[in-house]
């Protein structure tokens, strides 16, 4: 029923205006597009924001249980997380994707779908990129544009003594969906059972198709509120806290009982007989805005049920913890994904 | 005698905290550099160019014959070559690197050597990347961003009828120590004898450590001259005149006494039985400038000794030729290199 094409067939230039033939650009500034040496952007009066982000088969995706075009997606949205995470609205992408011989054109257009379909959700604009093979495995390279206004973006760098640490959505769902989803692989290899994820589409949604908190950044500028620290959670809370206390010198404490749990994820992980709240502190790959910001801004944040006020930035000199149910205090750990171990 | 650490006793942060120690920034529109989601880049009143490059081992370098301080150099050259082509003068990159655990401390060290000695000739400052293991293979992913005055950019698409065809430099040349890099290769293959490199080191320069032209740019703004099409010659000048007079819709011809041949290539080429024209034509990660300018302009590019005048391009009817020697007239053919056959 597939069809299959090979991607020789259509040679290099031929598979670029194969994938962009229906690109579109949204964008004002995007003046020069897919096409040329580089694409050209107009940002007048405003800064440019820009990130990369490097994903590879094996060690950030598993094509076993990633369909190509949740993949396609997914690579998007982690960049742009990231151009949110400068309080910044992204506005261009480049994609860049070396396969090998073993991906047909309809595998790769599947890939695409999922890209255009991120880009379409957050009106950004495809301008470039690279294609090549690969000797083996699936590369895939992102960089995210976007701008801001002169000194409305948000560093890591901020954060006062006594701010309000805050974090988005809920934790820990991913690492829970990445957790089952290696389960049921194993079991498959050695069984040949099929996968039984009845009734986890929350938490293999949570990994397979993450979502950047464009909303977040939109009630920002809707509230007048500028947080004065900002990251995405990509390795995990602890860790992500941590570097956040690091670079603005101070400490932190952290709630357990404030900390934002999904009901669904709390019911697997105590099925796997994992502590939900260490999933929430180390789990990564949520994708969820974790900031800071004074109090007086307490009552923009409390407005916003997205938010979770999860505790308080305190001085350098009193570390870094974790106040529990009980009421124990115990330092707080970075444990987070580690891609270089 | 030389050491080897394993990156793994310095994790992800510790790693990039000690490749971008020294990292200092040259350009005043750089606001926010490394170590935050996303760098921060003021373009106020100037055009952001931006492009980006993959670079996998195997398919586009060979680390059996390419030392890894050339290779983070080139990475870097391949890229602000794109931004040249654009006439814009590239202002900061980010470089995303993934290694297996056979790459050491030392080696990544060498490789930003490269990198870090690239963007200071260039003046760009290194504001982000990425950094991953890999289950195989380097793979690197270069992204450059330039700035241009509004309307200088150039793009492929402006050639007309009668417009003088230029190129800067040499052609060829990487092609043959390409040619030379990978006989060498087989022979210590299969005999074991060391590589003969002797007399070689033009070709061999001109593939591992080519140059990215800034100095055409700088000339073009000193003279007033702004190309009616540009781009840089990766592919070979067949496959890249074949581009421009694509998108500008128009055809061209080229004249093989004029093509520029350097003589420590030529030679080479004669004792291969290679034909240089077709070393010239079909070679390509030259990295010169291909443009285009209208014949009033031919005062002000006669005065760059950097660059020939080789063609001329003419109506899309007429077709794409080449003029021999000997006053033959060929078909053009495109016969670049191309990395998804």
């Amino acid at each position: 029923m597939d069809e299959r094409t090979e991607i020789s067939a259509l040679g290099e230039f031929g598979l670029i205006n194969h994938l962009t033939q229906n690109n579109e650009t949204k964008n004002a500034s995007t003046i020069v597009s897919v096409g040329d040496d580089a694409a050209v952007i107009d940002h007048f009066g405003r800064q440019t924001v820009i990130s990369t982000d490097l994903l590879l088969e094996g060690i950030h995706f598993d094509l076993s249980y990633t369909p190509l075009k949740h993949l396609g997606y997914k690579s998007i949205i982690v960049n742009l997380s990231d151009i949110y995470a400068m309080n910044a609205i992204p506005t261009q992408v480049l994609m860049s994707i070396g396969f090998s011989n073993r991906v047909s054109l309809e595998a790769l257009d599947d890939f695409y779908a999922g890209v255009y379909a991120a880009c379409e959700e957050h009106g950004v604009d495809l301008v470039g990129g690279d294609t090549s093979t690969s000797q083996k495995g699936l590369v895939i390279s992102v960089t995210a544009i976007g701008e801001v206004a002169p000194d409305r973006f948000v560093k890591r760098n901020g954060a006062q003594p006594n701010d309000l640490i805050c974090v988005s959505g809920e934790l820990g769902g991913a690492f829970l969906g990445l957790t089952l989803l290696e389960r049921e692989k194993k079991i498959f290899e050695t069984t040949g059972a099929q996968p039984d994820l009845e009734g986890q589409s929350y938490i293999v949604g949570r990994l397979l198709k993450p979502e950047a908190r464009k909303d977040i950044i939109e009630y920002f500028a809707e509230a007048d509120l500028k947080p004065s620290s900002m990251m995405d959670i990509s390795d995990g809370l602890s860790s992500d806290i941590m570097h956040i206390c690091k670079e603005s010198n101070t400490g932190c404490v952290l709630y357990e009982d404030k900390l934002p749990l999904n009901e669904d994820a709390k019911a697997f992980a105590y099925q796997l007989l994992l502590d939900p709240t260490a999933c929430a502190l180390s789990g990564g790959e949520d994708y969820e805005l974790l900031f800071t910001v004074s109090q007086a801004d307490y009552e923009k944040v409390k407005n916003n049920p997205s938010v979770s006020v999860i505790g308080y930035i305190t001085d350098v000199t009193e570390g870094k913890h974790l106040i529990t149910r009980a009421g124990n205090k115990h330092a707080l750990v970075a444990q987070g994904w580690n891609h270089i171990k």
